[in-house]
């Protein structure tokens, strides 16, 4: 069973090593933060006291970072994770950052004959727990047949969406159409309650009809409509809005770069900034169905 | 076996009478375009001369308009259809109006003792033809359960919304979000597709993810995605741009009147203008995509 | 010199009313709160006890009133002062209100044998109190000029827009546009402030440079910049940031019915109604640019 | 009289360095163009044979190039500029690029010793030719005070905008709000025209009132309402769409890095970018009244 390397252990790294360790892989984990490392450590990791030293001996190395800042951090430069790993290693990035950010890295990594996939998930924090993210993932095939019982352990959908950083546009593409229904649904629940229809009414006629999507079905942001959704507990994340933003700004950013109109996005990100510009970027990113609701 | 007075034998209007007739129901038809009505008659309809004509005997009437002009216009005034029919009657308007107009005509039903129901529909042609129609209702629970067998002979979803109009509110909020999720999903294909990634790979993933919706489920507007979209088919109608831009127009004339706020649904009607002021208004609702697609 | 009645003493009527008594002209007034009738007739003014009797003897009729549906209770049906007015007579209807209301009002007016002329005006109260309103003027010529010498008493500049209801859509075109410049000006004095540039810097080169507009030389949004301006006193108003989202509302009632695109219009709209719902409507509409500025 | 190297000699900067030809300044010139090399070379100046060429002797440095990837080549790197001037000269770079961009000139130049100013320019060709363009100024006082002769040789106003980039910045926030008036100008011409006003009437209504802009002042997107403007000459530029969502895309870069919403700037580059997918980028950036008019 391989070693592996697991760099950045916040809220969705450290549920994800976690599983690791359940599937027998053995686990050496690192991050900033010694109170994660250690917590890890007594769950049956090595406590590693810096990514290089997590990544010595490593058959695999994992990263779940913050942003594309972090990521060029840990594999690039003189000092980067890649310069020192042996050719032939194994190197799964699971963040989310740029595409193009990602393009560097991957560049950088065939330079030095590492394999490599970028492999951003869905499924935010109750996936990372239960083992059932959505992986989407950039990269050669070889490779990710190589991966593909590592990420098993983590998730339950694996998509190959194609080549170096295909990953990372699918998360992007997926996120901006997200976004947009999001925000459709909460325009949706807050016109049709306003006029007198009932939430759970009107919340689950659209959702067996064409407005029908993954919002109505697993999230509804109407308070109360779901009994499990962060709306029916004072939007307590689940995934941030302000993650969300993040995501919409990487999306804007590679729109701009490929010349691709998209107001429904720009819109939503716009939306995004709004809210948290009054504070609520904290909350989860169901809470954008506050702007749409009279707050005296 | 109820009598029928059917008013309104168009693209939707003609396949729903057939299958009133198929559950052996009497159907007396009439349609200002006379072709219609000798084409109903020919397959065991009475042709009615009138909507007075078809209405006079009928147990129940059942309107199927282009527009609240034509229903103010069939039911209301002093030639109006309420006048003219029996205390007791059923009235079933399937049109998509505006709440306001529809709540006038139940107002004038209820005071001429008719018992009305607001039924709009969603599944267009296809469902019409095939007897698979969603309804959603507003008005009574009684008339509902009354006018139920009838509605079950043209459809397969009957969803009570509420009160007087709540049909047609809850239509237009189910529109709105679907519109803004068919160009949600329409950027989305072409931002992933503009930068490489394959359109069947894309779909696929964010079809199963939680981008999810009705649109990648059934009507991906991107072409060669689906084989029986009409993306597939040179956006061929399904259901044209036009009607979902005067459905759009009917959400914009209802969120004005209850001071809502739906950034995203006045957005989405801006773009299908400017689809229409393309001359594109004849075509599927999905050939939205085309605007973000390079037209050289 | 004419006898004027005067119907409508609000926030902009009353000070109208008064700059006709200072022109000479013999007022009569009605408005439906006592204290503003008391008030003009202190000043010199007959308090009627009606709008019938206002008008009652007067040569003109003025009316300054909220929006549509107060204009068509005191002009339209049988007990409306337009069945009362001897042929001949004047009305000049200054309130803002939808070109299609407008429309039925002149229509009436021209059954009766009374001239009429829409009459909106921009300027605010402070244009008011020192009779330099803007009046954008539908209606005969030979009606204007007949109008000149009172609206002259009243404002500066009079603008023949052209047709009946020609002012209504002239106001309602300024007013899209201006509320596109004030929410622009908001976002880029927000932008580059947040960048580091000084607000009067900015607010001075973009004045005199192509992006100059009214806003910048009058009404700058950012607190500081212009010392008279409602951003530098609290955002009071001034023109309430609710009256332009009702006259925004106008623009959409009048595209939808023109199968006009007005993305820009929709949005400006949109984001007005999020003030609103933080109930912030009393406010300037200046204060739009608190949606730009981090509220913590 | 100083000696000026000028680099980029495209429709901007061709005229601009005639100007300082006339002014009695000594020119070289370089373009990767030879004819508009040798074009300069017969009205007097020295043909330079690269930038470094031009450079050389040379006071002070001026570039005006497409973008910020050429400035970045052209002074940056090894074989950049900026290492191989000597300390103490003058370089203003007039190009429109991003000011993190221009930060990083910036930060190179004070590091070999060398005066910079960003000095981004508005004005268009037209403003080029007549030496009337408008120069926005980021960087040190003194340095401006020894650049001021030569900007006043090509242009009539010149703002210092305040730190390093703060000219880029301003430039930005001008044309974001440029873009977004332009467009607002073009919805209303659009919905009251479509409601029967007249264009020209219309036009100097809201060019007089609340409405007033800078683009009703000069460049009016209505074709036949200015006899001047691109749009009365078939949209022939001017300054093109395609730099126009070029620059708007600027300002989105700056926006997303500065965390901050911009709703309207937003719409405005989406519907520039729906502008160039049907192939207009190379009109006038007035076209945009196009969207809004029927193409059938």
């Amino acid at each position: 069973m391989a070693r592996i390397a697991f760099i950045g252990l916040g809220n969705m790294g450290l549920p994800m090593a976690r599983n690791l360790l359940k599937a027998g892989y053995t686990v050496s984990g690192f991050d900033l933060v010694q109170a994660v490392v250690t917590q890890l450590a007594s769950e049956g990791a090595r406590a590693a006291t810096s990514a290089r030293d997590a990544a010595q001996d490593a058959d695999a190395v994992i990263s779940m970072l913050p942003a594309g800042r972090q990521v060029e951090d840990l594999y690039l430069g003189e000092d980067g994770l890649l310069a020192a790993l042996p050719a032939g290693r194994l190197v799964l990035d699971c963040s989310t950052i740029a595409p193009a950010t990602a393009r560097r890295v991957h560049r950088a990594a065939a330079a030095h004959g590492v394999a490599m996939l970028d492999a951003p998930v869905s499924g935010g924090t109750a996936g990372a727990a239960s083992g059932s993210l959505t992986f989407m993932v950039g990269g050669a095939t070889v490779t990710l047949e190589k991966a593909r019982p590592i990420l098993a352990a983590m998730g339950r959908n694996i998509f190959h969406a194609g080549f170096e950083s295909a990953g990372q546009l699918a998360k992007l593409c997926n996120n901006l159409l997200l976004a947009v229904q999001m925000i459709g649904t909460a325009e949706a629940m807050a016109l049709g309650t306003r006029c007198g229809l009932d939430a759970d009414v009107l919340a689950e006629i659209m959702r067996q009809s064409s407005g029908g999507n993954w919002v109505l079905e697993r999230y509804n942001p109407w308070p109360g409509v779901q009994a499990n959704s962060p709306a029916s507990h004072g939007y307590q994340p689940g995934f941030m809005a302000g993650l969300m933003a993040k995501d919409l700004g990487l999306v804007q950013e590679t729109a701009l770069q490929a010349g691709a109109a998209t107001p429904m996005g720009s819109l939503a990100l716009n939306l995004y900034r709004l809210l948290l510009q009054q504070g609520l970027g904290g909350q989860d990113f169901s809470a954008v169905q506050k702007l749409f609701i009279d707050q005296q």
